[in-house]
């Protein structure tokens, strides 16, 4: 790798520290692995990618969000089969004592890579973390023991499957019905690394879409998507492009409705700034799906720092979710559908997007950062897209002077009370200023200067080509907006 | 209490199921106590608030959001001192084993409520939900246990002050500092009631605002609410009325900046359709106030079920928080503030807003929930503010017409497009399709008729008058956002 590389991996993780995006969650106690805060300006993006997402799959297909429980009692789990095959394998140090998540790097026969001890299996553990529901420790006998076991989500999809009864019913009994949830998840990672990739807390959005398992083989809106080209990596064979309609009618993608929301992912990526030649698709091998996929495609963004890493999962589920639990709350998740001579009874299948947004935030920062040369200086900059940049526009006066000031600070109360999200910032020399918005990625710096006292008009200066216009302050917010 | 009362409490509880607002988690296999799920109607209707919530906050206060984990280590509660404090006092009844919460109602001395036998003292109980991070059971040492012990948070605050000194150099060394949380928080309540009042998982919406001490006796706002009148009960003394001016200056609120951020909590809860007359503030008594609290408000909302039911709560946290974890951590969290001769070091004390947000959406759907007669029929309707009313369309093609319905579908598919959450209907009478927008608060129909294929104008009518104009489509969206 080169060394300019290696600089801007750096620079990522340095900026995101300092400008509060990221922070690494009880620092003041010493930290601990797999555990981020979002700091005000991350947690402003993170809210700009989720409304992004929710108008993108509410409003634009019509699906409906709910909210469901994080804990849940062990019944569920144990339905879905995450008790039994949510679990990694683990190797603990004879010397040190530390355990470790068995993959390429760690394995019986290495050396532990903390002290160089001896590894020896440690079994499998299952990353749910678990906690007791209601009923004090060390009380009452083994069945009440059991039922009082309650385990944090490890993906938010459950919370849909159990409540499908009553959506179906919400959903006056027809398919297909499309149901999201944004929510927290948890996997407790036996040996996470320090970073956003793999946390032991992180933000899933996820979509369950229920449909006839009949009318897979064509969704009524694949015109709109059936020309996209996209970067596929098929469980078997060699990486190649082609269009999603290829790549279902090639059998690679098995079936319409997975390839439409395979390339919907596409879609929604790009529109939040995900650069589409840093984006692929690759299928998963039968030996890596997951106990409940029949198919399953990842959207993988190409990090510098992490290679080819996932951040998106679009998983056909088949029936597994709702006849497990059919089955095991013997309740009746079945669909009256019509055919052509009789109502017949069928369990629909189930289409999911799977969205990580930690690590589309990740994604986010890293392919957004340039840094370029102005002049003498060197600047950085965060090309975010308007709609989730953290701050909207800053408002400055050009010098200190009060009346400058004064003005300055009518036009950022004017624009806040338009529910725009600006910042004021009268501190150091304007050229300061224009480097720390650019830095933040703050699309649009106003500045107000004496003309502004004379004609009502500001500086409207864009982050990205640096260029500077006049603008009317009656029309400044529709330049923001546009 | 009457008959008609006993019949609209029930009637909140019914629609709430049966429209898709709030269901019972887990029903499928038996439920438990203390969890709810947001169904599409509820989601919506959340998001709703919380949108205004930090509308009202972020852009009207100027405060930032930040966003930590939910689950924290043992010595962040260590600390605060949750781990000691947080607890509730329990009897165990001796026959049927059941736990119960010591309350008014039950004690020893009393009965078994669930089979009438002899109750028993069952100590002191955490509330907190305690579970292991990392760290596989029955391995390492004690010391080592103790570490890998986690707890998911009971309230969002502690996230906020353990990033106290990076929140600080990010405002550029300054106060006052306001930072919000939305999310989750867990209480694992003993014997929790099956109601959205008592959860064992709920959100929480929390403003902590660090302010110079000597600062607190005036809000530089405080002349934009000081003669809002509020009904107030103190912790000494008679329930009273009177403006938040009179209540700061005759020491009932102890200082000028709780008082405004009271009178704030009272504004933004009428905003959003709390009525006035069902709201009250009630000072904690010495020995209900929380072991951080110097001074704390509750806001109560009158509920027709429950009686004075506490929806918010405003406390003067002082130094505490900031105090206590700076000694566990060795940390320096204190501020240089100006003085008149010197630089002084000191730490900032802390107003807290905390709202429960299932509470207030429980208020705001009994609150709202109005039943009417009109002509032969009984109608209900759920008079939402149109700012959170979960819908804020409904779409009709007049008869079920091929020409009409694909018009219709075109004013919807445009609405939509506008980012506005508009629905489609078109199954059974008008009348009954009117019937069902109004009770899930949607406040407009929109009908397409006949004349709609003439002139392109569309029939909109209001839920609480009822009142239909004739509008031109190109002006629905205008009609909609007023």
């Amino acid at each position: 790798m080169s060394n300019a590389k290696e600089d801007r991996k750096d620079e990522v993780a340095e900026l995101a520290l300092r400008r509060g995006f990221l922070w690494q969650s009880f620092e003041i106690y010493g930290g601990a692995a797999g555990f981020y805060d979002y700091g005000p300006l991350g947690a402003l993006l993170k809210r700009g990618v989720e409304a992004e997402w929710r108008r993108f799959y509410c409003i634009g297909e019509g699906f409906y969000e709910i909210e469901a429980t994080t804990i849940a009692p062990r019944d569920i789990f144990e339905a879905s089969g995450h008790l039994k095959s949510f679990a990694d394998m683990a190797v603990a140090c004879k010397s040190c004592k530390t355990f470790f998540r068995v993959d390429e790097g760690i394995n019986i026969g290495k050396r532990c890579p903390e002290c160089g001890g001896e590894l020896v299996d440690a079994g499998e553990f299952n990353l749910m973390f678990q906690t007791k529901i209601g009923v004090p420790k060390g009380e009452r006998d083994e069945s009440a023991q059991k039922k009082s076991e309650g385990y944090l989500r490890p993906e938010t999809a459950q919370g849909i499957f159990i409540n499908f009864p009553r959506l179906l019913r919400f959903n006056r009994d027809k398919l297909p019905l499309g149901i999201i949830q944004i929510g927290k998840a948890y996997r407790n990672e036996i040996s996470p690394r320090k970073s956003l990739i793999r946390l032991r807390e992180f933000t899933m959005a996820e979509a369950e879409i229920f449909v006839d398992p009949r009318e897979k083989d064509r969704h009524p809106k694949f015109d709109t998507v059936k020309d996209r080209a996209m970067r596929l990596v098929p469980g078997e064979g060699e990486e190649t492009e082609m269009s999603v309609e290829a790549a279902v009618k090639s059998g690679i993608i098995t079936n319409e409705y997975l390839g439409y929301h395979v390339a919907k992912v596409g879609e929604f990526l790009e529109r939040i700034g995900i650069p589409k030649d840093k984006l692929r698709f690759r299928q998963h091998r039968k030996d890596e799906m997951a106990h409940y996929a029949r198919d399953c495609w990842d959207a993988e963004f190409l990090s510098e720092r992490y290679g080819w890493m996932e951040i998106v999962g679009v998983a056909d589920r088949g029936d597994y979710d709702l006849s497990v639990h059919a089955s095991f709350s013997n309740t009746d998740m079945s669909v009256h559908a019509q055919s052509d001579t009789e109502q017949e009874k069928l369990i629909p299948h189930v289409i999911e997007p799977s969205f990580g947004i930690d690590r589309i935030i990740y994604a986010l920062l890293e392919s957004s950062l340039y840094k370029e040369q102005v002049g003498k200086e060197k600047r950085k900059v965060l090309r975010f897209k308007k709609e989730i940049a953290p701050i909207k526009a800053a408002v400055f006066p050009l010098l200190n002077r009060d009346e400058l000031k004064e003005k300055a600070k009518e036009v950022f109360q004017k624009l806040r009370e338009e529910s725009i999200f600006v910042e004021y910032d009268a501190s150091g020399s304007i050229g300061r200023r224009y480097r720390r918005q650019d830095e933040i990625g703050t699309p649009y710096c106003i500045t107000i200067d004496y003309d502004t006292l004379e004609d009502d008009t500001v500086t409207v200066r864009e982050r990205d080509t640096m260029e500077q216009v006049r603008v009317p302050i009656a029309e400044v917010k529709d330049v923001l907006l546009l």
